[in-house]
């Protein structure tokens, strides 16, 4: 049962340091991995993507500790989600939406007993005196029954999912990755109900983008395309070059697919999405 | 007994990958973890302060190899200082000044016996060819004495320790979070003595801040507010924002605390504190 | 036997988290290191210096997953090299040059046996879907000839290797480091074939800066020197500076030694180098 870490603390202050002193301390033989500390900080978005992105690739039972936490010390609560094959533990403002939209959901407990925290908790820092402590615990051996009361649900945010109108499925940017591949909320689960042949031409303002590609490579350098990233999100990528700088997009940004067909072809046309930028 | 690492080497250049190399051949069953590789490069106050923010919660026996070292190659002694309950590896420059202010000292070390060094001692990384090698070979059982002669004290630098006048404490900015948060050297315990009720307020140039909370998200965002951050430090923050950038504060600033008494109460008046940059 | 992991994908994303979430399933016990993540994306010659730094100090029997990978999904091979010492796993693309310049090579295998990938692979992240299983495998014993053909040999890039001209030698700068030290691609071992005293000059442009010194804190702050680095490459260096932005030098630049005798003297005068910016 590992423990993977996810924050925004960034890798220069130290504050992941103390999290994993934490976790050396307290269950000294667990693995820990790192998922990722450079998040954007306070982006919850970010948070849900990178990790929607990474968990399902980890044995089950593994214990992830996501911190991404402006409301510290206010008055969100602090959460642990056991579901079928993993538990997240963190501050319950929405960061597991995208996760738990995936997974059987067994209960959610509301971590509220102290003899699980550290002895002094702070009002700052929570990712050290309470979600680790708490994870370190469950990795050995501790009930998730033993740490709270259980919740009835928790918090989700709705910009992560898109949305379903009569003439468009209206999406939205959720993420533009180090290569500048600009990813949407539009998963390929969820476009193949309405495209069931991924027939796909994009256009963003003017600009029509070529149709759906298989792979990065497939595009011209410096050209535009679409395809599905390796989470299976539809994605704006440029072949060796930022999609985000090239079309100027930004995190955010809804976009919209619109629902009609081209041309006026007897039998099955397949249905072709252009996909937009809302205005 | 696992070693924490803490350089300004970044996580680009390979100079960590051969330092956790070296641990991986020496000390292959060792726990090692990565406090941060991102200090600011040379920069040995912050990385004071990343070390004191994150090694107590390490468990007993830990030890810390801490390279930030602007002098490798001159005449700066190789350090192994042992205390109560951590050893600390690095070079003789101050930066455990923080750390050791805390810590029962048992023993400063100079590493001269080549025995524990790698076979060939480059002159620019000490990293991979002492402090790494040296922690291998103490987590491997080695007596700390036999790695050199004692030493009757380190080099300790005074910037990390706020001075006390007849009017003023006089402090400084030590460092500034990624968040944005203006850590101060003003430890809650040293503040504790002058104003046991905690009753603060802040004026940077003419801006008065409010007084101190408890947590980020009492301030109403975009206000700056004073707390006791998570290491017990007086910080300047605003909440979801930067403080720093804000009110346009940068590390080394000094501050001082102005010791006087508010209104004409009679009894137990709270001595209040206003807290300056310095002109 | 640990996994070491090398690549561009930057620590925010995710990318690397989920690599971790593979190997942490498929070899829970081995331990897994990361050398470097911010790597400047799609560059193969920082790929090849960063590794070049750090391998070596590694444990044989080491396996190094190494993915900066522009062409994912396209043509090149998935590879996996068996040295006396080491397995380097990664892209077909010249990344491993400079390590495998070193090292005694016994086969080169392409990855194409599908029952050791997961079990769907995407187009775009091979690192994920490829790599990092092949590697567990391999830490859990599979044989290398069980993942797939031998082939003859690897793509070599040629911009890591200076070459011998009749009146220069030929090499470029191929890293500037985090301290902004610059790095070239002469070996010490190469150059001492040429110069087996080591009395160097280097001038840039029209600046002549003073000869070969030992370590970064022999020179005056300010002032360039030029060095060995920690990796033995002729490294342009400022003490307390960096000598990229003082310089104006940047990765790609050509650098030439000319060969040539100062003075008249007679017997063994040592040759001098003069090292250039070629125009």
């Amino acid at each position: 049962m590992p423990i993977a870490l996810l924050t925004d603390f960034g890798t220069a202050d130290g504050y992941v340091g103390a999290l994993k002193g934490v976790l050396a301390r307290l269950a000294p033989k667990v693995p820990v991995f790192d998922i990722a500390h450079d998040l954007p900080p306070f982006d919850i978005i970010q948070a849900n993507l990178t990790l929607y992105r990474a968990y399902r690739y980890f044995p089950h039972g593994t214990i992830f500790v996501v911190v991404v936490d402006p409301g510290v010390g206010g008055g969100r609560k602090p959460l642990l989600v056991e579901t079928k094959n993993y538990f997240f533990i963190g501050p319950d403002n929405g960061i597991f939406t995208m996760a738990l939209a995936e997974e059987k959901i067994l209960r959610f407990i509301e971590l509220q007993n102290k003899k699980y925290f550290l002895p002094d908790v702070s009002f700052t820092f929570h990712g050290r005196d309470i979600f680790a402590p708490v994870a370190a615990h469950l990795a050995q051996g501790v009930s998730p029954m033993d740490f709270g009361p259980t919740l009835k649900d928790c918090l989700r945010i709705p910009e992560v999912e898109p949305k379903i109108s009569s003439d468009y499925l209206e999406g939205r940017i959720i993420g533009v990755d180090r290569f500048g591949n600009i990813v949407t909320n539009f998963k390929k689960s969820f476009l193949k109900k309405f495209f069931p042949k991924f027939k796909f031409s994009v256009s963003v303002g003017a600009q029509l983008i070529a149709p759906l590609q298989a792979h990065y490579s497939q595009g011209k350098p410096g050209v535009a395309i679409i395809l599905f990233g390796s989470a299976d999100l539809l994605e704006i990528a440029v072949n060796q070059g930022s999609a985000a700088s090239q079309l100027g997009i930004k995190i955010g940004d809804p976009v919209k697919i619109k629902l009609h067909r081209l041309g006026r072809t007897h039998g099955s046309a397949p249905t072709v999405a252009i996909l937009e930028k809302l205005d």
